[in-house]
């Protein structure tokens, strides 16, 4: 499935006893329609609130649905705020979280001296005016490989933190909610990595940190160091990639 | 002022004695910061649900306030869901409706075969694809100036039904809420002609009219013959034109 969800009322992705999930939402749904229970694997774990343009997820049913049917459907039973884009049929040994080959996300900032009026869910609001020239230095000192240890949260599981930025934007937009997105491309991502990195990166724009502090920040690997973590609700999950033989949606589905 | 709101909670611009309105909600917070009512006057008395990125009011008030202090107190008052942007102080011939040359209006639709998961607040969903081209040799039928009265609200209580539409585009976009953005500047508008228009251009997308009839249909001057209006909450006030002698906003405060 590919999916969009607005994450602001979920207590993110993964199923919990206490709380509303994506994963909840989308087992419930998948067992009002087929009577059967099945597990639904995302591609990334998001936290609570964080948002998804482009999220995928498998699971694996022996309901005999057109992939049409199984999105209208689902459709028809899901909240509002998550939306099933396409549905595809999938060889038996894929799983999307462990056949992902890299994944991207999109931060958004509002950055005006007024909040946005359309809704205080989709952007972290900053008032002063960030130092653009200086983020963007700081930004290239974290694209490539890297030990991301500093940018990691504590209670992170993934068994190594090295892993490689392919590519690490700042533009700025004129949009209601938002003047400038952050997007981050990497093979995979540890817990909190995206939200850490612009906590840093909005640090280095309001000249807390210079721009040539990152290497030794990353060196360091000291988390006490690096800028504090962003907010989840300017968060989004923007593309998982896939082999191309595994994968392919409708390009019409993949916006952004 | 220059004023940005989310109009899906308030009963238009107008004051009424029986529900919560934008021009009311400006009032209150004027009353409270200065401890005398002023009228506001808008430049455009928006419907039910429409929303404003750069709407424009005016107000002659006493108060000895710098306009940053202005701005900022408002919003300090203001519901989350009005704005100001930016704050000017005015000759005393202005008026924020009567000194507008012209305005420019943005519809948004989400034209895709499942609605968005952000929020229906913000577009007109539409599911079944609309054919471009037709829309748009449609829409070059309404640009000019033409008796406007078959896309008029009957109880449009305007002097004249002749406008002068000076550009009117329709533009693909890929955002989470739309998909499809129809803009349309004139020298002025009539009630719920934009929605008409949109609502005429929507029934050549599903070919229920011929982009051809157009012509016809203003000719007849009968409300009956063209679309159903589109509803208000895809429909935004983008800008508001002045004399540049006039009135000039910072550049910065005038996104889109």
């Amino acid at each position: 499935m590919l999916l969009t969800y607005d994450g602001f009322d979920y207590h993110g992705w993964q199923i919990q006893t206490t709380h509303n999930t994506i994963e909840a939402e989308l087992e419930k749904a998948i067992q009002t329609l087929t009577g059967k229970f099945v597990k639904v694997s995302g591609a990334g774990r998001t936290d609570s609130k964080v948002h998804a343009l482009n999220q995928t997820a498998s699971f694996f049913s022996g309901a005999d649905f057109s992939a049409e049917k199984w999105r209208a459907a689902l459709n028809a039973i899901l909240p509002a705020d998550i939306v099933v884009k396409s549905v595809l049929s999938i060889p038996p040994f894929f799983h999307a979280r462990h056949s992902a080959i890299a994944k991207r996300y999109r931060y958004l900032i509002y950055n005006k001296p007024y909040p946005s009026s359309f809704s205080p869910h989709y952007s972290w609001w900053l008032r002063k005016p960030l130092d653009l020239t200086a983020m963007r230095v700081a930004a290239k000192h974290f694209i490539g490989e890297h030990d991301f240890s500093a940018v990691r949260a504590s209670q992170c599981s993934s068994p190594s933190p090295v892993k490689t930025i392919k590519e690490l934007t700042i533009t700025t937009v004129d949009t209601p909610i938002s003047s400038l997105c952050i997007e981050i491309e990497a093979n995979s991502f540890l817990q909190h990595m995206v939200r850490i990195i612009v906590g840093t990166l909005v640090a280095v724009g309001e000249h807390r940190f210079t721009p040539e502090s990152i290497p030794a920040i990353l060196q360091n690997k000291d988390r006490q160091k690096s800028g504090k973590t962003a907010p989840p609700y300017g968060l989004y999950v923007l593309k998982v990639y896939y082999h191309d033989q595994e994968i392919e949606w409708p390009p019409s589905t993949v916006d952004l």
